[in-house]
């Protein structure tokens, strides 16, 4: 500590550990300070620098911020004839016991360099319980880490102040593996053909983590040497393909993936540029295709210690379903194809400005559209409200089929003149040439109400098979929780309608938002939430649906376009 | 087990690991068969590998082989249905349970494609507790280490096979760093001249390091991907450079070092060519100039567990000097300088082909050749006896002076006639130029004899002196031991004589030949040694003998050409 305002005599221990220009300036040890009389202090920054608690989004749960890496400033006495310590246990004995020397050998090569041009005040950084290096002055408070959630069409960044847990920066842009084919199967698919394949997939995704880091960092003004850490959530068919893992096993049944449990690396060995000897942890996967985004959501969810029956659902290019009962956990994946994500759909997109996000339907179409613009297109809550809209309305029949304008009853006549023939067949206008940002209608094509069928007919045939191979009824869910920027945007009422999820009471169907990325978060800034992540992929119950009698029969079933059931109409 | 003769019915837990095939085959579980009648069988290679216990050099102590690295061979079951457990899963649930993931995503990246190739049938490499390879097919035997002693003047490399302890190759080359300065004073202040003059230190004894691995593994027809792990002891000097560390510290009192403790560190780092993830293992270091090689010297002395009053000295091109007293440990470095390896001796070499090694006079000169061929130079061993004997024919007096043909009283004609006067002073002819290989005459300078007495001053004074340290005296040693190239070849009468070592009984004196690379050698095979090696590192005490007071009172009488202190002769 500094004295501004009082004195404190210094006493013998603190003429080993502060010089005397130091001790002139004021400088001394807070533990050696006898107070006589009132005084004031100033303490350094990383003196500041207490346990926090940071609230988290969506569920609403707050945890308190103890991350892997720390810092320490230190103020070591410097080498004299009756203590020649070498460098490294100088350091060492200034901290906890248990700090193991560093791995690399880079952080022993500039520990001479930096302990002498500071004059021994230095700051160490500690990951886990190994030493990773060493900075000249007190860089306490420049603590940074990253976590990131790679979708199969998504990749976004979040940057936080390790300390506090504060999130500073966040970047995200479409998933550059996206160019080698939009699902899982085609990139795994180029993966196993050769090396090349594999070595594009993985450049592709450890280029735009590099990339979107120093975006994120640039516009925080964060250095990158100061970011120690990046905890990464994907599913088991992105980490593989970010690790550079040949993903043979993972091709056909029974899908083995290389690894399930945590990996840690060296960021440097993926070609990501943060601090030279800073990490990369992979959050633990559960099965061949239920990976570390499914433990993120469990994890933000708090789902492994929630009570009853909860379900989550985590849509994206792929659907993944989790089912928890009092601590017990199941998750499957579907093959919900990224209808929702805005992919195979005529005229889709992203959730991003132009996207038509909310639609209905009464004298005429109305519709909303992100960032109040001209519509270049339509997302996928918009694409459900559309089509439980024209559902209601009658002009789509409870199996799908788009009826032509003679065939619809009931419906406005503006409505029913949206019907069009064109050469690939029935569509409904939703904005006309003249509305839209492009001059392109936007509608729904007979091909887009399909495809929402199939992708929502996964879905529910997931849900619904999952909770029977427990003995338990979709109408008896608790809560059931929406993941991923789609359950942001969706209108519950209409996920309801067209039977995405079970006809529950609106307030049991929650938003949650992006809870794979909060788990990273979380298990960023937190080591008991990361070891609990780990716990969480160890106890989950992989279910492989296609080897679940009776799933082909559910999911044909499910492809109807009406409620499905829920707790005020038994089948 | 493969059965041969006889027949044993398979189990159902068999019919999980082993194929129809391989059953079909005779390959059995030993732990799954019963016995009834006389049968033969083969076991794998690998299962082969025992507790072994290698016999070593010098002191005759016999170790137990149980090296850091192992070799697992694994015949694991393939995926289903029932058992899709990840690829490193079925790795490590097959080895014992405390063994870690690898820490290297190249480990990972290699998993699937060797599981496969090889029907699961592989090889695993475990370095301390984690996991560092799979390799296809039983490549049990193929498990092969490197010790490594960077002496300032030479590099010695011992390939090891790690299931045996056995020695397979050797190759030395003299330390290429020589080219920029002979002593370690000198390399240190180029080292600390800046970046570059570190670089090319570095560089040159990596670069050294890995020619002759590859010199040793050629010679011994072992591939270099099949040595996994390199254990090195030097100086510290020797061990900065060899990381590439900034001696800064270790330039100025109070010589303090970048780190003492052990390091391991990745051979890649280094540049060193082994096993893609091998690793290099640093032994400790007890002080500024007392390196891990004195711990060597140690460890394979076992004198931090002898009875009663013993010292070690190690003489290359610094000198160390341990005492032992019931299991307490003292070292110190003296400036001995390299006149016994050769240099700074007019006609110098190493003990190699063509040096004098043993010199006696009598009616005339007589010596020994290494190599039986003509003589080129002296080795340190023929000039301690060529100045032991010159000493007792009077050609040189107690104080070193080299006395002309006048002056010699007593000396036969033939002894006398040898000395002569050119240019440069007065020289004694060992061999005239027309028995020389080169054709010039070997000599003894009145400056070559200056140079014995300085280093072998400075040895006896600093055992003088850390005896006395401890209250004792040189005549009370209970065995003195000869570490070094150098205590091989010489001739304990001729050390006594000059007064190299005290005036003991020729049983009490030990040669125990190159003490530190034997210490590196059995730090590489068993990890109990290398432990036990940790532990003497931090209980041995580090004397500076330029702090102790009296030391160049001593030194200066030290330098005297008799024999010094010893139990028959009280100060």
């Amino acid at each position: 500590m500094r004295v501004m305002a009082g004195a404190v005599a210094p006493t013998p221990a603190e003429g080993k550990v502060l010089s005397a220009e130091e001790m002139a300036e004021g400088w001394r040890l807070a533990c050696q300070s006898q107070v006589s009389a009132d005084m004031s202090v100033e303490l350094p920054a990383s003196a500041l620098i207490v346990a926090h608690r940071i609230q988290i989004e969506g569920i609403g749960q707050e945890v308190t911020v103890e991350p892997n890496v720390t810092k320490t400033a230190l103020r070591l006495p410097t080498p004299s004839t009756e203590d020649p310590r070498d460098d490294l246990t100088r350091v060492l004995d200034a901290l906890d016991d248990e700090v193991r020397p560093p791995s690399s050998v880079q952080a022993l090569r500039d520990l001479p360099g930096v302990l002498r041009q500071s004059s021994f005040h230095v700051t160490a950084v500690v990951a886990g319980k190994t030493l990773m290096a060493v900075e000249p002055g007190d860089t306490g408070d420049a603590a940074y880490g990253v976590a990131i959630d790679i979708g199969t069409t998504t990749v976004v960044v979040y940057l936080c102040h390790l300390a506090t847990g504060e999130l500073v920066g966040v970047a995200s842009e479409l998933n550059p593996q996206a160019q080698f084919g939009e699902d899982v199967i085609s990139r795994l698919q180029i993966a196993v053909s050769g090396a090349e394949g594999l070595a594009r997939l993985h450049g592709a995704i450890t280029q735009a983590i590099d990339r979107l880091i120093g975006r994120a960092a640039e516009e925080a003004g964060v250095a990158r040497e100061h970011i120690y850490e990046i905890v990464i959530v994907g599913n088991t068919c992105m980490s593989h393909l970010l690790l550079g893992l040949h993903p043979v096993g993972l091709v056909r049944l029974p899908f083995v993936p290389a690894f399930k449990g945590a990996q840690t690396v060296r960021a440097a060995e993926l070609g990501i540029r943060i601090h030279g000897d800073g990490q990369v942890y992979v959050v633990p996967n559960i099965g061949g295709y239920v990976g570390a985004d499914t433990v993120g959501v469990i994890l933000a969810s708090e789902l492994d210690e929630a009570k009853g029956l909860q379900v989550a659902v985590d849509i994206g290019t792929n659907g993944e379903i989790v089912v928890a009962q009092d601590g017990e956990l199941w998750a499957c994946s579907t093959a919900a194809g990224p209808a929702f994500e805005g992919a195979k759909i005529s005229r889709g997109m992203r959730a991003a400005t132009g996207a038509i996000d909310k639609v209905s339907i009464d004298g005429d179409v109305t519709y909303h559209v992100l960032g109040e613009v001209r519509p270049t297109g339509i997302c996928g809550s918009g694409l459900v409200d559309a089509v439980a809209e024209m559902t209601r309305m009658g002009v789509v029949d409870k199996s799908g089929r788009l009826r032509s304008q003679e065939d619809v009853n009931g419906a406005p006549e503006k409505v029913r003149r949206r019907i069009v023939q064109n050469e690939s067949g029935l569509e409904f206008v939703l904005a006309a040439g003249d509305e839209s940002g492009s001059g392109r209608p936007i509608a729904i094509t007979a091909r887009d109400v399909r495809e929402a069928q199939l992708a929502k007919g996964a879905i529910y045939a997931g849900v619904d098979l999952l909770l029977r191979s427990l003995g338990r009824r979709p109408e008896e869910v608790d809560r059931l929780l929406l993941a991923g920027a789609f359950g942001n945007y969706i209108r519950r009422e209409s996920a309801v309608a067209i039977g995405l999820v079970p006809d529950l009471p609106a307030e049991r169907i929650v938003s949650i938002g992006n809870a794979a990325g909060l788990g990273a978060r979380l298990a960023l800034c937190s080591i008991s939430l990361r070891r609990r992540a780990e716990g969480i992929a160890r106890r989950v119950r992989h279910v492989e649906l296609s080897e679940e009698e009776g799933f082909y029969d559910r999911f044909a079933e499910a492809m109807a376009l009406r409620p499905m059931p829920g707790p005020g109409e038994q089948e």
